[in-house]
């Protein structure tokens, strides 16, 4: 499904007229994004960054980029555009003003993409990951960049968690979005889902719990990673197959939610291994 | 070293009179501590939010309160105000607009407390950090609450990193600030004294290093978390006595600081056990 503004087509190389007005139709379309609810509506997000840029590129996911002469005065700005240009992705150049509307960092370089979201078939083999109404963008940004660092082989997302392509979630994850498997359900439906393919349910929790270096994991698994002030909600717990705790050697109440996944995560890989190849590299 | 204001005098109970004015001395006095210039000359900082505020009262580095009606309209609120006048605390009593010239939250909880800040004498063994120019707040808080969880028994803080007192580091470390003894040295002179004392330095690095669950960790050694963006720096992972690498199963380039920090403290708690208590309970 190509949700191309109509005034646009694909493969149209538009960065000879530069766009003046923020009032622009363009922009204005572009701007939505900034609104979960259009990005749901379109299954479009945006990333801004030359970094982040070149690697959406990679991943043929991106739908169309604006840019300013900030990019196009460094070389790797204009290897970008180039790259952009060779894959006909639309291109629209802008004033620094104009672009400011579209990014949301103080210092923007320059260049804004507009990205498909990726989707996955659903697999539930090997370590999953459930983010359980994690609520601040960073936290969320760092459990994707650490899933992926871990090997996880995706990341199951309990309805009522901050926007996976909310920009700080993605500023955070430093890409791990498009190498990270992921999915939305609600909790029942996690529970039902898990339950049925016979995947162990391991949560984190201080009371009735081994510490989590002397217990066993299973091959298929999914970790519950729980909100930050509540912790791992009932039902999590109530299933679970395996509770388990990181022993608190000091007066604090709890690590932080994307530590908790890395300590646990990296147990998990230090005893059972890479079981299954990342999905994507 | 008492740094009150002229002013006030240790003991009195001052909030019968409510502070009005933004331009009142004794807020002008206060509001100078968001500045780090200040914070380090006075050895004060602030801390806003019942929670942390009611666990610095424990600890008897509480200079002086402010607060208002929202804080006195809760029965935990004016259970705060109690103790701090048993403990014979200056209480400032103000206006809601008077008090958010020292909150940098949007939703206050109509209290901040001026504290002393906490010393130590230096301590070098058993489990050491060593904060390399970490230069996000959230980062910086995150990784105290990470080590006092993992029994670490001090943190050496490089030049160049975000300031401890930072209330956005306060607000991340979530209490951390009271439990871990710190210092603050040049990178050289954190050098020196590892040497010193035979403190074997820990870094962790991807190149010509060993898996950090395969690595034997001496009983007394420090673990350096470099810049984000940087790494570990030059004159650390050239003296480094063990260099560890933690594993990436996928394409990210790297943990996030906080979270390496937590799976390396974390293995090396698992292999060592907690050789030293904590400090502070």
């Amino acid at each position: 499904m190509d949700i191309l503004p109509v005034f646009l087509f694909r493969g149209e190389v538009v960065d000879r007229v530069v766009i003046t007005s923020r009032q622009n139709e363009q922009i204005k379309w572009a701007k939505r994004l900034q609104q979960k609810k259009y990005r749901d509506q379109d299954a479009l997000f945006y990333l801004e960054g030359v970094r982040i840029v070149e690697e959406a590129l990679e991943t043929g996911l991106v739908h169309s980029l604006y840019f300013t002469d900030r990019l196009s005065s460094i070389a790797r700005g204009q290897e970008l555009v180039k790259h952009a240009q060779e894959l006909k992705i639309p291109l629209w150049k802008c004033t620094e003003q104009v672009l400011s509307e579209l990014t949301d960092t103080v210092n923007s370089q320059g260049v804004v993409a507009i990205v498909h979201k990726p989707t996955w078939p659903l697999k539930t083999q090997g370590v999953l990951l459930i983010a359980d109404e994690i609520q601040d963008p960073g936290n969320m940004g760092t459990l994707l960049r650490t899933a992926v660092g871990a090997g996880v082989q995706g990341l199951l997302i309990v309805d009522g968690s901050v926007d996976l392509y909310n920009p700080k979630v993605l500023r955070s994850s430093m890409g791990a979005i498009f190498h990270l498997p992921h999915w939305f359900f609600s909790r029942e439906a996690v529970l039902q889902l898990i339950a049925s393919r016979g995947t162990a349910l391991v949560v984190a929790d201080l009371v009735d719990a081994v510490n989590y270096w002397e217990a066993n994991y299973p091959r298929d698994l999914a970790v519950v990673i729980g909100n930050e002030a509540r912790g791992v909600h009932a039902d999590f717990r109530d299933r679970a197959n395996l509770r388990v705790k990181i022993p608190l050697m000091g007066p604090v109440e709890s690590l932080n939610a994307s530590v908790a996944a890395g300590v646990l995560l990296y147990e998990i890989l230090r005893q059972n291994g890479s079981v299954h190849p990342p999905l994507l590299a």
